[in-house]
């Protein structure tokens, strides 16, 4: 078993908050993270594989695929997007980091040619990161 | 002269666009930078003073006090915020990483006890970063 | 499950000896670890919890809050200090990173108010690194 | 248990292709990585060993150890070779990252003197890596 | 005057010789790098455009503009190329970074439609890089 | 003219203060880096030669020299040393970075074989560095 694992990047603006709570109420659960006119974060993403190598090429998966299928079912929905406003696959979830991996997962989940998904891994700054395994 | 340089981050939403323009013709301007729903970034932010070292101290200026008066003037008016509607220093400005580079400079430029302020630099992402020097 | 991390740094004074041994002795087994005049580092420290989201929040535990978890319970120990001399919880221990890991998850392990404290991981440069699972 | 990680860099060029195959052949498998005038890299390697603290030092397996090792068993062999044609443990192997992995595990596998392999992670751009754990 | 950067990498193989020397004279003069079989790096190139504001737009020049010139005159000419027999612009030169950045600085002089061309900077490995102004 | 900069790191303790002042006084100039204890640093110095191309080789001055002449003449006296009382070179000067950048210009001047010593910079920790040109 051989885990390979692309990095891409996006830049992206979002705001933490519950719709029907107050802005002094999100304030308190969500700090500056709940700024009414949005902030807003590059993203760096990790998408890890795991399989075993073919023989044939001595690939797992071909990493030029996998960057094209993140970047089709990915990143297309989320750079230079509000992740709140615009991305589809974020609908109705607060797009903290916790929730942002897990719905990546989702929309890489059965997209994978070769291999199975083994990790999402999200940095919202360079102080914090998040890793979602399924 | 000794160069002495402190680096602080700030995370940030904006949008390139003016306001006189159609969403059509700013994105003929300004790509997918103009999204009218806004999108954002992790900004590393470095501020460069020039100076003598003082012989009492060793220090050209203490940076945990360059440090102080860079998060007073510049990192609390956009951590956080939107820079096109947030920062009042940004007022009337389009917000690309050059005017901030500007701006920045002239938030900084006479707030600097010892030595001079000699170059403001600014990373949008990893592969674009603007340089001031006055 | 989730695992999310908090990056955090600081800056300390250490030697490696047995204070049984000579110097020549501690320079056998320590190298210029062993220096009686200390040497130092900058260290970075990545924190990992595991947890379930929290569907109110979005969150596996706020890293606002698990940040000044680390620095109340570790940085303030550290940061600026000898960990031979100045850092209680290293009391009797090398300050090996092997063993500054085990004593930052015993300082941490009961402190985590949401998930379980799931790794330690520490840079000594940029070329060594540590972790400890529990 | 703890984890001990040492990182070393080498340069190489390489080229991916099956011997059998014509260039066009190769091209459509391996892409413009099979350019036949080679091409390489700056890798980076990261060696994970896993062990129980050695009481009387407070190492697992002292780092310089392992760095020695590694250089005579991996690094002397690859640093600014061609990984098809100069190096050994490679011979018939294509030179992915993945089989690189593998080749590298197993001249390590029975060097190490205390603590077990754990891990072999190797960058082949920053983009994308590569793990394999046995 | 502000200086605007766009950071892109390339991959490539390399010898440094002279044709008219033998190996081992090469050897003496350029040591390891100049192994008949060809090494390679993961070379990162900064190109710097200083120029005025463009009260407009507020860009110097639009990076994305400054990345496509970058890529059509020099990355397709170096990523996954061998910097001896492949890229024109280095025909008759040792692919020392000096030359490789005086070669780029060329490519690239006349061809920066706002502003002019400042630096050119290359990172060879993350120990050693290369600047040249003109 | 061409920049070339080799980096190399070193891990050495210090203490800021004035022998004749209080412990109290030399915190309320020094704070937390005056610790009577010692703390530590992993520095990154790159020293930075300007000259011509040698035409005969494509270098400057090869790296690989600059390296030697940097290991041998700082390196090996800062390296895993105390720069209050084991770094000769430093002797009678508060070992801030400003200083430091300044001793290891007059150390490194006169013993670059072709071209001419531009800078020193010193790197501190991730948010502080440091520059002399002499």
């Amino acid at each position: 078993m051989i885990y390979i694992t692309r990095r891409e990047t996006f830049s992206a603006a979002h705001r933490l908050f519950r719709p029907e709570l107050s802005d002094e109420e999100n304030a308190k659960i969500f700090g500056k993270c709940s700024n009414p006119n949005w902030h807003g974060h590059n993203y760096t993403l990790e998408v890890t594989v795991a399989g075993e190598v073919d023989e044939h090429t001595g690939f797992v998966l071909d990493l030029k695929l996998l960057k094209e299928i993140i970047r089709e079912n990915v990143i297309e929905h989320v750079d230079h997007k509000n992740l709140n406003t615009d991305t589809i696959f974020m609908k109705g979830l607060i797009p903290t980091s916790e929730n942002i991996c897990i719905a990546i997962w989702k929309q890489l989940e059965d997209k994978i040619p070769n291999g199975k998904l083994y990790s999402i891994k999200l940095y919202e700054t360079e102080n914090n990161y998040f890793e979602y395994r399924g």
